[in-house]
């Protein structure tokens, strides 16, 4: 069967692998679509050469139908639609033992640290499946795995109904953040430096601004009577944006860092200090969150069709890659199965 | 009557300030000590020129005890012993409305916007008193205000019974800090470059530590049995320690910023990030920590002794300062009331 896989030095090649059947524990799905990420961005850029075992078939934002069954596994059957939650966790470091499992410090990353949903069969352990209901369109459901992201973020934040909001990057995440934030009863404002994509972020009803040329703290001290923000989503990773970030609360109120910041970045502290703000460090999510994420993308929360800007087959993952990179896209979902010969 | 003012252009002088009757709702504390802060280093050095009004009397870590009583003021008698919170907020502005009333956004600081301690009768309105036990020693009383930082930061930590505490920089704040936290329940340890300190820190029954020479990260790693610590305060205010503060904490654990950083700080936000931490901006108290404070010092907890380094008139202000400024003491009080002549 066919495969994406990183190969090293920067390249991504398609590649015949070898389909096996599933362990004991395991099921193997046909895998339908699978949405790029930054992180798959930065594999194939070679950032995460350090990390990773080549080849690696990558991907983790997928959907798909139970294929197989291996020994011991209850409570599944054929033709399931499913997503996996991509986290293993050795349930033995402090972090596990203090319920922290989503963060576990042996985490093994599916898709990064050991083989994705890049391929046509993608055998898993049956403890990582989500189930999806029945007749939500697969191409959406991709978008569960970024989706709990952002439920993890506004859950860790302890918004409230009412509050106000402010997301910093525009991009999928960004989105996905600002509509769980509206959905959870929040004013929701974007920050985003692209024209195109401030247009159509304003399209989905959000207040937006330019932070290359507002004054976005006078913009959000206005738009709060004077308040400042509940929350600020920092999810740019850009050290502009961590300036502007503790300029943004209320005395007392939170800033959440959801990007990667590759370089310690220059933190006000003073103001940290000077309004009692909290900053939050937010990454992936529990299955709490998975759950929660199926439900608003199967009822239409989540906007599907402005935030999938593409589809292209797997061959194509090269140039889906390259989309993304230059920003000309959104999300781009990988049609895994609609060529499948076999 | 005698005062110690700031009187611009960083010098201090001892000035003759006019004993006037305190007006409805005040009393008159016939002050006995006044401990010298960071704050007022600030002030002396002139670094708060731009905010404060001179002359300046300036003094807000006092006792004393009540000599007349304004129109109106119930509840106190003369000669009670007494010591001030010395904030006064606006009750309007937004901090107040939602409750953070010790950090108004128009706080008023006495002893820093408003004429403070160091003279030898201070008006003061009666809502600012804080009751202190009969027979309590008015020198150890004196240490009520610091004290109360300390149980600010601590309770802001959500610090457990049983946790491990690093406590970053060893002056007077710090060691408050991790005299509370011990007696919270907690592990604590100290890390303070100063030799002399360490040596001192060390005979209270603190593991100490020297972050200019030791292995601090794998020290805290090795003291926690590999979780790292539930919480870091940062009391020093230095550059190098905000790098360290990161490297500390368990996953999920916390850093309280407790000092005042005049510079942006380089933060290791990916750190933040993986491991979910947290990081809380700590200022001044509230009046419960004002309250727990006087019960801390008046049992003991508080090793008086130790902190008060060592006692001067009020005409010795300006050299306390000095020696403040130079880290050759720790806490220096201003015997204001001793000298008295009428
Ligand atoms: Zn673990
Ligand atoms: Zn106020």
């Amino acid at each position: 069967m066919r495969g994406a896989a990183y190969t090293g030095n920067g390249t991504l090649e398609t590649v015949t692998v070898d389909r096996v059947p599933p362990g004991d524990g395991e099921v193997q799905i046909r895998v339908a679509f699978c949405g790029l990420c930054g992180t798959d961005i930065h594999i194939v850029h070679g950032d995460m050469d350090a990390r990773v075992t080549t080849p690696l078939v990558f991907g983790h934002e997928m959907s798909g139908t139970i294929a197989e069954l291996g020994g011991g596994v209850e409570g599944w059957k054929l033709g399931d639609p499913v997503t996996v939650m991509p986290l293993l966790w050795d349930n033995s470091c402090p972090a596990c033992q203090a319920g922290h499992q989503h963060i576990c410090q042996n985490l093994t990353f599916v898709g990064v640290d050991s083989p994705g949903a890049l391929q046509e069969y993608w055998n898993v352990p049956a403890s990582l499946l989500v189930a999806l209901p029945a007749g939500l369109d697969l191409r959406a459901a991709a978008l569960v795995e970024p989706t709990a992201v952002a439920v993890h973020d506004v859950r860790r934040s302890e918004l409230a109904v009412g509050d106000h909001a402010v997301v910093l990057g525009g991009g999928p995440i960004g989105v996905l953040i600002a509509t769980v934030a509206r959905h959870a009863g929040a004013h929701v404002m974007v920050a985003e430096v692209d024209p195109g994509r401030r247009a159509r972020i304003a399209e989905l009803g959000f207040e937006v601004v330019d932070p290359s040329q507002d004054d976005v703290t006078a913009l959000v001290e206005t738009w709060t009577g004077g308040v400042g923000a509940d929350v600020v989503f920092e999810v740019s990773g850009a050290a502009a944006a961590v300036r502007l970030a503790t300029t943004l609360p209320k005395v007392r109120g939170t800033i959440v860092v959801v990007a990667i910041h590759s370089a310690p970045r220059e933190l006000d502290l003073q103001r940290m200090f000077w309004r009692e703000l909290r900053l939050l460090g937010a990454r992936v999510y529990r299955r709490e969150d998975m759950e929660r994420a199926v439900r608003l993308v199967a009822d239409g929360t989540i906007p599907a069709d402005f935030l999938i800007t593409g589809t292209v087959p797997l061959e194509d993952t090269g140039r889906a890659i390259e989309d993304l990179t230059g920003g000309r896209a959104m999300k781009i979902l990988v049609d895994v199965g609609a060529e499948v010969v076999r």
